[in-house]
């Protein structure tokens, strides 16, 4: 039977009807911000399960899995997400449940897009990974021994926060210097413009702050802006000292990035790779590839999301 | 049957006698930098075991448990250890269990720690638990879902070497701004001696760098001397950064701390635990107290040793 994958991110929100062999074989997406209040956003998402199950004539589903930003797996809920409208806690499962007779379960953004590349994707068959999942808020998962890392209360994994330059950057989450104001498509336009004060007269300055963009900083980029390039370097480096931290906790056999700062490239991959090198502990013998996403954009989170309802394996 | 526990350090390696309940009936000491080289060191531990066994009237033991620092739970070495005199891959294993005819089995020495603390102390009961080793070095231990966290080559849990002020100190292990920089004994140290050298006229002053230690320190903080009380006061303040980054990463329901530095008591908690709280991510509702090990000094890493040879439960 088919199964409803949910990645809920802090731009976009990706539905997907994915098959029972795991394939998504339709999907659509909603804007995350213009929904101010939880509710608005479920009954969206409801609206949308359901066109997509008229649209390709499916009755019954046997389930819908989502993945959100604070999304806890023990309860169902998403708990006060830093990039999301809503606060407090908003019992999401319970909300769908409501509307849709079928089973919700809920877990962390990343969390399911880690499962999803374990499961379909370049993590196959690897035990111990990380993930980051680096868009406009940056999310962490854990898979130790082949299960992910949920911890004590559900939120093992907020990578993002962890702090990476003590007393830096304010970070959406009240704290400073979190990867997350660094590693993030806010980061990266804050990092630009940083560097755009120090030299007024780059090409990048005539855009207003409000305009830039990950991407129009790496097309400058590819056409030699020394301060674009200065952009990706410095985030790369930052990049990488966050993953060899990453490292020392958990020793993964690799770690997987995804997210739309990814779609940068090499701008941003060959810093983080150096960067990585540089600082990751000698008694790390193995070789721990720094790898993106094997799967579509997007797809790896819905059908994480969808495997926690039926398992694909 | 009675097992050895034993907790190599940088400093102190000591040797337990472990009763089959879990009592160190007997122990010893030997200095660690006194052996430049593994054998040397392999052939005193030798020695002392059977200095233990014939002092105590015991015939045979079951196993020899050992933590130490890189010690590799899966392949029993150690693995070039920032700490040691020896660098290289140190078969332990082998070279103990050619002179001893019992099973030898290597951890971490945090891992061994926190395993004690598990089975036999504050800890007990807890399955989410994570441990800061503050000593010569830093080390760390991470239990998830009621087991020691390895991950793909057995290092995870290297905390000491998180790196937590990008391009600060350099550290043991070759990198720079390592918590374990600031964190140790020599890390209060350096912060001590470079702020005297902004308050050139405090008493600390007066005693050479060499002779300079935390314990010196302590007193002359307990005393109401302003570097001292600021020496302790910023170590804590690092310390509870690092400590708000493990939860991030595995969520834990408390963190323990054990080692020499600790010996400074609230000089050196309270700052670490206000430092803590103020960068704990607000997605943490529960409180997840820092507590000092409730073992003995030293007896934790023995009976965590211990235990890897006899369960205790």
């Amino acid at each position: 039977m088919n199964i409803i994958g949910i990645d809920i991110g802090g731009t976009n929100t990706d539905i997907g009807l994915v098959s029972d062999s795991g394939i998504v074989v339709a999907r659509k997406n909603l804007k995350t911000a213009r929904y101010f209040d939880a509710q608005s956003l479920v009954n969206a998402m409801v609206e949308v399960i359901k066109r997509l199950m008229f649209d390709n004539s499916i009755a019954t589903i046997s389930g819908v899995g989502i993945g959100a930003p604070c999304g806890n797996y023990y309860d169902g809920s998403i708990d006060d997400a830093a990039n999301l409208n809503f606060r407090g806690k908003t019992p999401l499962k319970t909300m769908m449940e409501a509307q849709l007779n079928v089973p919700v379960t809920v877990t962390n953004d990343a969390n399911a897009a880690l499962y999803g590349e374990m499961i379909f994707g370049g993590a196959k068959g690897m035990k111990d990974v990380v993930m980051f999942t680096l868009g406009t808020g940056v999310g962490g998962a854990i898979a130790t021994d082949g299960k992910i890392l949920y911890g004590s209360d559900g939120f093992a994994g907020e990578l993002g926060h962890s702090i990476l330059i003590p007393n830096g950057r304010k970070c959406t989450c009240g704290n400073h210097g979190c990867l997350e104001a660094y590693a993030s498509i806010r980061g990266i336009i804050e990092t630009c413009v940083e560097l755009l004060q120090q030299f007024p007269c780059n090409d990048l300055a005539a855009i207003p702050r409000a305009q830039l963009n990950p991407k129009i900083i790496a097309d400058a980029a590819l056409k030699g802006n020394p301060v674009a390039i200065e952009t990706y370097k410095r985030t790369g480096e930052w990049l990488g000292i966050a993953l060899s931290n990453a490292v020392v906790f958990s020793s993964p056999q690799a770690i997987f990035l995804t997210g739309g700062i990814l779609k940068a490239g090499d701008l941003l991959l060959q810093p983080a790779r150096l960067s990585f090198n540089k600082h990751k502990l000698f008694v790390y013998k193995n070789e721990i590839p720094i790898l993106t996403s094997h799967l579509n954009e997007n797809d790896a989170a819905i059908l994480g999301a969808a495997a926690l309802i039926h398992e694909f394996h």
